[in-house]
């Protein structure tokens, strides 16, 4: 059966998340699984590179699945497209890939987008899509926070208890932290990077940054988190809304950019 | 009474818009009156610059309200925010004003923006927010449109059939359109500026320009419908949920900007 990569991009809020729940829950998995079963009767599973938590959204999940003859990918994105409407889903691109490409398994790299505003009013039009903080935050002491974080640690202090990865030693390559313009306010961009992350992860370590960018934490104690290996040292996990999975990197990129 | 200016957003997409409708009706100055008999009981009227239409959003609306004491700027605006919840409806600022500001009739100008996007595949974080088309605009094409409404012009071509104005006759100080990239397509962003504008006036112009940028009208057809003065020489009045009132200039401006 030929193998299709999908590169999917997703509002969560309606969402308990990606994964496929019990029968009435909705899932972005489930969402795909009943538009492919209209393009061919019967089962589908779509496996995809993150397994997102509910309201957390994506710009650039992967996914693949299997169908049981060849699609021009174009129409086969249009198809998907036209049955997932009206859930706010939509499959920006598919490739034909190897039997052997897997969307979770054969990922290299994985990317995060946070977005958090600062300002007193309530937001309007990112509701939902961005973390609000009525006061401003510093985000060089974010920056000096952050850095401790880079490279290979035991991250049993940033994991959730219910993580299911066999190891909590992972690598981090990257926490970029921009800020930009907001009305009224400032709007701060977290850009986070690495080959997998446990579950809950980047958001212990946004709400931990968060702390450090208020003065509530010297930069330094995001160290000290880190070395006690214990999940009560890290600061308080952050909601799911500003959290965005941006992108999959894989050995060759099965959309050609 | 102390009169007070406000500078508000909302999100458009829940009301009905800004102005009171029928009891049960949402619209945002119901919104807003409501959160104000919470500070001070008995009836409000809030006047705003602009009566957006069902589903137009806007980053800048102006309005004034008259209360029976002095409050201090800021807690006002969290007090009114506060008793806004959970509409998507903030105040931005607040400033003291002359009893002689009226947020419609000393406005001086008007800004609107209008967000489009192209691409194939369904807008999903933007929903409601952008007017969506999946074939690419030519923006050189729409700019040279748009340069022949610039100026003093009776905009009759350009006006909705119920719209009340005593005048056809407005002067459009300026059409900007600038393109973006948008994930897996392109953002084109109108602004237009105005000292005030008929009713549907952008709507029509936008829907117009759209038939330029997409090849059917060449762009000195819009000189034709212009001077046709004639309601049936507009393009389609493109829907509203792109559109958004910017910003209102006065000739103080109110909050000190």
């Amino acid at each position: 059966m030929p193998r299709y990569a999908l590169k999917i991009e997703y509002d969560g809020t309606p969402f308990q998340g990606w994964q496929r729940q019990a029968p009435g829950q909705p899932s972005v998995q489930a969402a795909l699984e009943a538009a492919l079963a209209r393009l061919q009767p019967g089962e589908h599973t779509v496996a995809a590179a993150g397994r997102t938590d509910a309201g957390v959204h994506a710009t650039g999940q992967v996914a693949h699945c299997d169908l049981d003859r060849e699609w021009d990918t174009f129409r086969l994105a249009g198809a998907i497209n036209a049955w997932l409407r009206p859930d706010p889903v939509a499959v920006l691109a598919v490739a034909r890939v190897a039997d052997d490409f897997h969307a979770r398994f054969s990922a290299r790299e994985r990317r995060y987008l946070f977005r958090l505003v600062t300002r007193r009013a309530p937001v309007t039009h990112d509701r939902g899509r961005v973390w609000q903080l009525p006061q401003p935050l510093d985000a060089g002491l974010m920056r000096q926070g952050a850095a401790h974080l880079i490279g290979k640690h035991d991250f049993t202090t940033f994991r959730a208890a219910l993580c299911q990865a066999a190891s909590p030693v992972k690598t981090l390559d990257e926490i970029a932290i921009e800020t930009r313009d907001y009305p009224e306010g400032q709007e701060i961009r977290f850009t986070l990077r690495a080959r997998s992350f446990l579950h809950n992860q980047v958001r212990s370590i946004i709400g931990t940054l968060a702390q450090v960018g208020a003065g509530h934490w010297p930069p330094e104690r995001v160290a000290e988190a880190l070395a006690a290996r214990d999940r009560a040292a890290c600061g308080p996990v952050c909601p799911p809304q500003g959290l965005y999975l941006a992108g999959v990197g894989y050995p060759q990129d099965p959309f050609g950019g």
